[in-house]
């Protein structure tokens, strides 16, 4: 008898010029580091290099157009997002993506961009504690949480700044296998997992909670 | 009268088939927020899109022959570097490269690679705790520190499995520019800077150290 075949979780990262490397690359490696079970793909309004807002730049191996589907969809942050939020045709596809897609997660001010789409109204969720003020004027009907690692509400994963994105990442891991899966990927990338969503030194720094 | 002009030092990550996400790109995230300091390149045996270890790729804007001077060369580790320390030319390009490079970081078994060069003879160094093993015999004249986050020696700086490169990058801003500089980077990554470069629960957990 062969073993039962498993199908693998697909995720895809969306790459748009002046992404942040980080808010990509920090998830990627922990749902990388679960091979057997979970593949990567990026995915941008074209195919090829973009550049990210640190300069190097990740290849987006599918247009939105032409990627197979996702069982989780990763939106990063970054200076693009500020261009982005006004690309209509980009938010449309970011949207339509999102419905059909399992789970729903965005690090940093990724989170600004999917609340453009009008799928974070009513729902709560966090982002980038710098950035904080700029993202909830892009999404008025969010529950926006100003002192949180990240957010979990129903399908979609929001994270912080930058690094929270590999703290969510593992959580979201978790969630899609179980808590001792999230410990053995924290153990190889050799990562200190801040488990608690809730802590959050960095919305005290930014003067946003007393 | 204009400002004076400040050389911005920067920054080479070697890619190699197989190259791991994180060992990469966390480094370049803390190097890159320094913007105004530093900028950053990616160097590869061939230019253009090199596959990781996890899948996505990133891509070498340049072949160590046409780099312009690096003032830090930054290299990863990840299963790739099972095949290149037995490519030779690659480990002599390396070699010629970190020698002419003020600054050479390595993340993971990139010590292993940085170890074939001969460079690392004599002076301390450490790897990923899981890899340790096959790490020391790529280097037996290295002096391994089994238990480190990082370890500086002289010009090297070595650190641990993937997300140690993140702490080990702040540790070098620290001594390049500055320790505040290093924490105002951390804060802006919303990152819990691991600053004791001592500290490593993963020997233990390996069963490196008692």
């Amino acid at each position: 008898m062969n073993p039962p075949e498993t199908k693998k979780l697909r995720v895809g990262a969306v790459l748009f010029e002046g992404f942040e490397l980080l808010d990509v690359f920090g998830p990627l490696e922990m749902f990388g580091l679960l091979r057997e079970r979970m593949e990567l793909v990026m995915v941008g309004e074209r195919a090829g290099a973009v550049r990210s807002n640190q300069g190097p730049s990740g290849v987006a191996e599918f247009t939105f157009a032409a990627c197979p589907p996702l069982d989780v969809l990763l939106v990063p942050g970054g200076w693009g997002t500020r261009r982005e939020v006004d690309n209509a045709a980009f938010v449309q596809t970011l949207r339509a993506t999102a419905e059909r897609t399992a789970w729903v997660a965005t690090v940093c001010t990724g989170s600004a961009l999917l609340a453009r789409t009008g799928l974070l109204d009513g729902k709560r969720a966090t982002s980038n504690k710098l950035a904080l003020k700029w993202v909830m004027t892009q999404g008025p009907q969010v529950q926006w949480v100003a002192e949180a690692r990240w957010v979990e509400d129903g399908k979609y994963f929001t994270s912080s700044g930058v690094s929270a994105g590999m703290d969510m990442a593992l959580a979201l891991i978790a969630r899609l296998f179980d808590e001792a899966t999230a410990r053995q990927i924290a153990r190889w990338a050799e990562y200190d997992w801040q488990d608690d969503g809730t802590y959050d030194p960095f919305a005290r720094q930014a003067g946003l909670v007393d």
